[in-house]
């Protein structure tokens, strides 16, 4: 039994359900934020993001910081990048606009490489991209939160690392760190972003990064200094390197609360393999997919290799609105997300299936959110064909 | 009783001791970031903000964003300002040294006034240097954290709207907002910014701004597009609209469990005239300052009328180092800091006195600090004296 207040099952792409210990955490009383306690505790957490991430490198470098996932855009365009410098942006919806538009902001050259909704740029596109300018950084957003269409990463690095060795390799994870195998170092990955409120299972807050030796020198090798100063590396690099060797230090005041509660649910992801992990939400989002093609319904998503293991983005039948289904979903107990994709955003909804609602044997989360779904729109169809 | 697991006191400047009612809220269970309850809860904390920071002028506009007090002074310097323009930035203690290195950060050129270590700039002397140059911004930082100094708002404002009418007011209230007078239309003042975990007394991880009217404008007539992308107002400003419209909307994750925090301290703050705050905080910190004084110990604010509410930062006896004395007091239950002021940091300690500690009935942390400290001083000094 939970002990949170009843509640509708939140299944939208983040924030998620939340494990009864990790908000528990969230009400840890106040302690200073450079006593030991505290320091001991963001210490650990920055060495279990380290084995999250799959990286023993010394060199990598965690940051965890007060934010969100947005946040971890300004780290990396302040901080990695330059003015004037490129950034080849390949684009599987919403979010690959918007780390655009934040590198132009910092006034580097954002240059996006394109699929059609649903799909993905292809390797042979990114290698024609790559050898056509010198970009300083390629970035890819793992899981797209507006569409739902997973990119491959190992692939896409072994392709710049054979064609543009020099070019930074920068992950957009905040869909999918917790839910989608990422090997960090194996992989030779260059800067993972993401944020604690999805399938990493920690209340929003934080911004998350992790960042390869390669990264690190190419920031200290700037020319100009980082043009932002709560994002600035230069601020927050000291700080973590203390935290984690549990030295009290201080740029500016981080959040314990959030602290602990990241704690709790970096412990709780660790107790098990990470391999059981990600197999285990591979596992439920197939069963929901296949469900949902059962319906008859279609994911944007359009091929099974592309397809997200932490949220399913459903089209509507023809017709039928998000404002239409989505309150009848919440009256049976499911709280379901609307469209993002500025172009179609009126014709799908959105499903998160991560963290507690996938890994917990004692929550039927998902079970009831497919039953919902079926006897939603049947209701809805019966409603609208009486009209 | 409190409900806490039992703790030391924590007594520093900021993360304070939080109520019950407003841990508890931390832990609400997760809610959809666009949904009608959690739209209705922010809405009325940004109402509530405006009532704390005594603006009835509907063009003064609130922002709450993750992050910390520090986030606050990238929004002035990203969005007021633009690089090549001035800032007056008015010293008294460690945070004018970094705010100004946030300007420069953005292309602003600071230009500091500074004070001996205790006192303030005078009045003469702010009037003087805006008559030599046109500056965009004046800033001021209300209670420095580091030594406890005390800047007067009113008679400054006042002095700024004579002499140089254009220039913006910028107050830091980190370390003043909930526990000193801030009336922001009455005295004319253009920003605060401030954090959560002080005198507001909701958990750290919010970064939170009032801007006037003419603030808004300045922003809205810059030149140049605003140069951070997480703390951008061009990004922000319809979010906040929306949010107190109650209306849906997206730009970045917030946290849902800090929202309801704040809305939790929020209420509790305006549950009584604020006037009495603000004289409880005062009574209670005038009795700090006597016992201190009965103690033969020094305050680095140096005059009655710069010396905050909110904090007392102490001298400690000639030969005395934190590291000697702050374990004894942790031993006794009352957590100090140490000092901060980076020329006489090994020379003193701080005492925070804000928030639940000064206004609960039941509680006697400020009584038991000021007894730990007697102790404690005279334990020290006779292990010292035996040595």
């Amino acid at each position: 039994m939970s002990s949170q207040a009843p509640h509708p099952a939140l299944l939208i792409p983040g924030p998620i359900e939340f494990d009864d210990e990790v908000l528990a955490s969230m009400s840890h009383y106040s302690e200073s934020h450079v006593g030991a306690p505290f320091v001991n505790t963001f210490g650990e957490c920055l060495s279990m993001l380290r084995k999250l991430f799959q990286t023993e490198n010394p060199s990598s470098q965690p940051f965890v910081i007060s934010g969100s996932g947005t946040l971890g855009w300004d780290q990396v365009a302040a901080n990695v990048t330059e003015p004037g410098e490129d950034a080849l942006v390949l684009h599987t919806g919403y979010f690959a606009d918007s780390f655009a538009d934040c590198f132009e902001t910092y006034g580097v050259n954002a240059t996006q490489l394109k699929a059609p909704i649903g799909d993905r740029p292809q390797l042979d596109e990114v290698e024609k991209a790559l050898k056509e300018k010198k970009y300083k950084v390629i970035t890819v957003t793992h899981t797209d939160t507006s569409t739902g269409v997973l990119s491959e990463i190992k692939p896409l690095a072994d392709l710049v690392h054979k064609v543009s060795p020099d070019t930074l390799i920068v992950v957009d994870g905040v869909c999918s760190v917790g839910c989608e195998d990422i090997q960090f170092d194996a992989w030779g990955i260059d800067v993972v972003i993401t944020a604690s409120q999805k399938a990493i299972g920690c209340p929003a807050g934080l911004s998350i990064v992790m960042a390869s030796g390669r990264a690190i020198e190419a920031f200290k090798n700037r020319k100009s200094r980082p043009n932002s100063y709560f994002g600035s590396w230069k601020n927050w690099l000291p700080i973590m390197q203390n935290y984690e060797a549990k030295k009290p230090s201080y740029f500016a005041t981080p959040s314990p609360q959030l602290i602990h509660a990241l704690h709790t649910a970096l412990k709780q992801i660790l107790s098990q393999p990470l391999a059981d992990r990600f197999a285990r939400h591979k596992k439920v989002s197939q069963g929901v997919k296949k469900e949902i093609d059962a319906m008859g319904l279609k994911q944007l998503a359009s091929k099974p290799e592309n397809q997200a293991s932490g949220m399913t983005a459903i089209y509507l039948p023809e017709g039928l609105t998000p404002p239409e289904i989505l309150p009848t979903l919440m009256k049976k107990g499911v709280i379901f997300a609307g469209g993002l994709h500025k172009e179609i955003a009126a014709k799908y909804i959105r499903f998160g299936h991560m963290g507690v609602s996938v890994m917990s044997e004692q929550r039927d989360d998902i079970s009831r959110a497919l039953k919902a779904l079926k006897e939603g729109l049947a209701e809805v169809n019966a409603t609208k064909g009486g009209k």
